[in-house]
């Protein structure tokens, strides 16, 4: 079937995931680290058929709630590959999930509630921690943090002996997500294992994982950005983890949300009105702001020429989505895409030349496979939110 | 019953709205401006009970999609008070709305389109036009805009010759929410009624209704902004109607969504966990991004030192909710207030001093009434999102 067809078919707007694409992907890490458990970060999608897919593939999940633990079982993804880890967690959540996934623990006080909890059993909890690291992905001092418990205050304490229903078990460390740069991934696994170690040997312990978080970056932006080396990458990574592995016994783990999902997603929307107002083109659209809040998030982060430093997950780059119109018209015009709500910041494009539109045209944005549909304020206008489409089978966009 | 035990009884986090703030802001707009209809913009804040207090209280609403007018309707608010404003309307939405609200058309496409179902039904439709005016706020040109048809593409053709079906019977201008100054406003109405008398002139008619958009501001950040003087407001306001009214039939509206609703909200979260990290202190709190986004979005928009220009309604300026700690504590200390979703992001307010609070104590922010709860990415993370909660009585905050 032609593109034009499937994306034409459906009533706009909907978001289509394409499953070749993620089975694509993640035979793709299953190359780069062969021995690794891959864990899908469901936050980045939760769309069901996605978590099916993880499932038949044989990946775990690393879970950022109840509610993603409970997903995650519910498509088929067994127990022990399901890691939960974030923070905040409340009594009532990590009750209802013991037993359910592995918990790491974000804080001390994480570790007591966890405590108290096994304590009330009468059994022993294997936890995990999440740390903090005293480096950074630049290789710099690692700096101030609401995620996890730094690293010199796990090295400079005895943790565990106020906690003695629980048995250390794990570790997990998540910096800094986006990373196109081999090098940089490498030195900072590396980093990771010998903290490992470390800890290894203060608690007289053998992990049984080390969760690598942090994930790969994909490309959003053709023009400033090149996608991460995967040869390279695995070559280097093959050389540190073959290194560190006489002396470890742990699973070692591989987080990765948008590397997996990122490109299989597209959004399609439909062109309501086209209107030239004082010399300017605009293309008004079904659900902007309430369909697919990125690239509005974009525009609103780089208004008044302002280029900001990323802030994953809701601004990454000036060139965050491709926008491509889905008929064949001829002639091109420059235009500004806007959404139906009364808000001149709905606005999911500014002066992009496409094929000159006409009403009910559609067009199609890329890279909405991750921090799309859950990340949009979908309620706003009381529009009709997007549908979210499965596709099964090889579609070219 | 005090501020404490109300906003501590009830599972958080939550929204709460005050209906006699409500009814306050709208017997304030009622006495700046006697003799108009005063329409409440839905997409602020749609929670029923608003909506019903609305009706109670006979003002009209300004819908911006079809399910905000079936919602009005719902609400017990007549037809004939009922407005639907909003470009990209759908020949479906339009449908399903006639005879149910006044519809103002946004572009020629839309006239053509009302047109269309007009003569389906053999009957004559009158239609409102939102008009992208040639003046700004600021009292200088007027410049494009996705929203309404230009000024002078209306001036400088015989619009309705082409519409036979339709009779125009309003305008409707809005350019500038959040303003604060009077004089500005006044001389806004003033430029709005010439151009509805020399509309008038041009089709020979005369308008049942003149719209006025725009709304009036209200106050975020107390060090930097004053309120709207309502006693100027009503005296400049009132010489500049008293001298067009002789010449107008037009029932004059006025649309306001913020000032009725913004400071009657408040929300309501819950300390989850307090983490010293480096010298920096973090109260996690339960649903930050996906319960209150707006904040969130003044941290995104201000980060590396930016000051952006508004950018309604997603920012309006630094110090957009004032953050308290419900709970008597001794000591104060700075700190970051973080939501529980694994970004950095995730920021609700940095650098706050607040008394010390302890796990489980509860922080309430202000102006939490418009663009809260819908302009939240609810879903993101899977984490059960706010209630929203209806408070009839005086509570103070």
């Amino acid at each position: 079937m032609k593109r034009h067809d499937i994306f034409t078919i459906h009533a706009a707007p909907f978001y289509a995931y394409r499953k070749q694409v993620i089975l694509r992907q993640a035979q793709k890490l299953k190359q780069v680290f062969p021995d690794f458990e891959i864990l899908y970060s469901i936050k980045t999608n939760p769309f069901f058929p996605i978590l099916q897919t993880i499932s038949e593939f044989g990946l775990g999940a690393d879970a950022a709630s109840a509610k993603e633990v409970s997903e995650s079982r519910r498509a088929g993804i067994p127990s022990e590959r399901i890691y939960f880890s974030a923070p905040g967690k409340t009594r009532d959540e990590l009750e209802d999930v013991i037993g359910r996934c592995h918990i790491i623990a974000d804080s001390f006080h994480e570790l007591d509630l966890c405590n108290r909890l096994a304590q009330e059993k009468h059994a022993v909890l294997p936890i995990g921690i999440r740390i903090n690291p005293a480096f950074s992905m630049e290789g710099t001092e690692g700096g101030p943090s609401q995620f996890g418990i730094d690293e010199e205050q796990l090295l400079s304490s005895h943790a565990f002996d106020d906690f003695p229903a629980l048995r250390p078990t794990g570790i997990h460390v998540h910096i800094q997500s986006q990373i196109l740069d081999a090098d940089q991934l490498t030195a900072y696994y590396a980093h990771v294992l010998t903290l490992a170690l470390r800890l290894e040997h203060l608690w007289d312990t053998k992990f049984s994982y080390i969760n690598f978080g942090s994930g790969l970056g994909i490309v959003y932006d053709p023009d400033t950005q090149k996608p991460l080396d995967l040869d390279v990458l695995q070559k280097k990574v093959s050389t540190v983890f073959d290194a560190f592995r006489p002396r470890l016994q742990a699973k070692f783990l591989l987080e990765s949300g948008r590397f997996l999902v990122g490109e299989s997603g597209v959004y399609v929307t439909e062109i309501m009105d086209i209107k030239i107002s004082r010399g300017k083109t605009y293309y008004i659209v079904k659900n902007g702001t309430n369909g697919f809040f990125r690239p509005v998030m974009k525009e609103l982060m780089t208004k008044d020429q302002h280029t900001p430093a990323p802030a994953e997950p809701f601004y990454t780059c000036p060139n965050i989505s491709q926008v491509t119109l889905l008929a064949d018209r001829e002639g091109t015009e420059t235009v500004d895409i806007v959404g139906g709500l009364c808000s001149r910041y709905d606005l999911l494009a500014s002066n992009v030349t496409l094929p000159r539109a006409e009403v009910g045209d559609r067009l199609l944005f890329t890279n909405a496979g991750s921090y799309g549909y859950t990340l949009s304020p979908l309620l706003f206008g009381s529009q009709t939110p997007p549908d979210q489409l499965w596709l099964e089978h090889e579609i070219d966009i």
